[in-house]
């Protein structure tokens, strides 16, 4: 196992160097060796060592939160969770927002140096509060480097991925809910779907699809790809990809989100056809737009109190059980909902 | 001015009671003693003296945000211009999430024990944390009661109102809002002009009338109260009320949200005609559903970044310049904004 101590002498520095470091304290070390430091901690994939824990203070019953960004719609769900949970358990809550979006949009998505000038001052300042342990709120789904905290505070991660697969991720199951769509579909007798996603290589996108081949090939449909439109998570992809689908003799259209269904319906409504009556459309996310447009449309829920729930619920048995050797299943998906509304209809399946 | 020594007089309690129960720590003393303190305080308008202010330990340039819920959509935004102001001034931010809707829905809004219950414990953790200040962001407008710091940090508040009138408060402008809708809407040419509000009762319906009055004054229309239909903030409302107005030849409706509008477009589409083609339609807010609706939805964005701003602004300068005898402005009203879209369309005047 990989120590404080073979970081330091890989590094050539001192322990205390590398645990300032780990600290946020850069202040006090070149900027090179800084970077030196977390590249070991990355490559060796150190981190702290529980049974450390124990020599901590005594629990303040408290968790921190960390949000990526409290502006993302995700978010205050998640921490409601969270907190419904603390609350049940007895455990306060603090809450740090980073921000990301708000201060640089999507630029730190692809800056991993202006992702960790945020990131390393928030979990400095958590080590300060002498907290019982972390959960880290992403408001995207991304890996997150050097999530780590010096003092061995347990950590778990909701909505995002950590480069150190021991620490717990509680995230949405997207291939369930691709499954979940296709099924229901083809329950109303739709065997012609097309599909609106996001990027190629977005991993929602692709687990859904996935998720989404499996339903169909379980109902003897063949997977079409010339049905399925990988585009953004826009309304303006929605309608171009649905004016892209008309001519394709479809009955049903899955859109991966609600906002996407919005420009599907903004399309169809532009032909004089009706969402729900000469197409079935259903949506993803349950967000409020879903319900306002007419007819309201059929979506999925996404489980985010559940998610926020059950991340709470894995911190504190962390916490109130410190086992260094247990094994913990650290990828958790969390299934949506379907929400039924007025956008699908029942048709005789053409077969 | 009233000290805390007239307070203990009163109440026949010595200084240290009256202070623990400001503190929050009224598990030291009888219920009735706390209320009988918290009664004095309030007929008293007793509130910290601001010199004794200096008498605190250093500035940690951190502020408290007290959040009465994050899960209202209204306080992310709020938060974000509290946080990008304070950024800009090198102060940290702390967040606590009251909860008041996740754990009691509407019910604390009629129940003023329930809503205390929340309130105390979160000051009093505020209290012990040596921070400056202190921004309370509401989650619905109504007045707050008690909101008061026994550590003398200054108070500012947004989207609710303070029983204490020296507390800051920063709001939305309903009434300008009111007044901007209808002055766009008659500048489009229209003049018999349905509104559907929330409750009669409301603040936010009765200022955006009163503006709308206004401006219906300056335009020389005759303020028709058969074309009001004070209903709730629902689509079902919006679809109802729409439905009541068809009858009664109008060419535009002012609906107070944009999901109240969403209900309006449904009732349109039933009857075959198109919102913004054969009726305008104007919305509220700019949340997400007045984008993804077709026609998209002219609508007033509310300025929730600037009340956050403003309010950071005014709390970082009762910090810096502490000066008891100021005279502040107390309520401030901040203005939406008209975002034009395309569910008003230009008519020929009928005079």
């Amino acid at each position: 196992m990989v120590t404080i101590k073979d970081i330091a002498k890989a590094c050539d520095v001192s322990i205390s160097t590398v645990s300032n470091v780990l600290n946020g304290k850069t202040n006090k070390v070149s900027d090179e060796i800084a970077l030196r430091i977390k590249e070991e901690v990355k490559r060796t994939g150190y981190r702290p060592n529980y049974l450390a824990r124990n020599l901590r203070s005594a629990s303040t019953k408290t968790i921190g939160v960390i949000a990526e960004d409290l502006i993302v719609f995700s978010s205050p769900s998640m921490i409601e969770g969270i907190m419904r949970c603390c609350e049940g358990h007895g455990y306060k809550v603090v809450i740090e927002n980073m921000r990301l979006f708000g201060r640089w949009h999507g630029d730190w998505l692809h800056d991993e140096q202006l992702f960790q000038s945020a990131l390393v001052p928030v979990l400095s300042k958590m080590e300060s509060m002498n907290l019982d342990g972390i959960i880290y709120v992403g408001g995207h789904e991304h890996t997150v480097h050097n999530l780590v905290s010096s003092n061995d505070l347990p950590i778990v991660i909701t909505y995002a991925l950590s480069a150190d697969n021991k620490i717990p991720t509680f995230r949405l199951d997207d291939y369930s809910g691709g499954y979940d769509v296709i099924k229901y579909l083809t329950s109303k007798g739709h065997r012609r779907i097309g599909i609106i996603g996001g990027e190629y290589e977005n991993t929602h996108t692709l687990n859904r699809i996935l998720g989404a081949q499996k339903a169909m090939y379980e109902e003897g449909i063949l997977f079409d790809p010339e049905l399925v439109e990988y585009r953004q998570w826009t309304k303006e992809a929605g309608y171009e990809g649905m004016l892209s689908l008309l001519n394709k003799d479809i009955t049903a259209v899955f859109c991966m989100s609600d906002l996407i269904a919005s420009g599907a319906y903004s399309a169809l409504y532009e032909k004089g056809l009706m969402p729900g009556r000469d197409i079935s459309v259903m949506g993803y996310d349950n967000q409020d737009i879903s319900y306002s447009l007419t007819p309201e449309l059929t979506t999925m829920a996404l489980p985010l109190e559940d998610i926020g729930n059950s991340a709470a619920d894995k911190l504190i048995e962390l916490i109130e059980n410190p086992t260094p050797e247990r094994i913990v299943t650290t990828d958790i998906r969390i299934k949506s909902t379907l929400i039924e509304r007025k956008s699908v209809m029942k048709i005789k399946a053409k077969h």
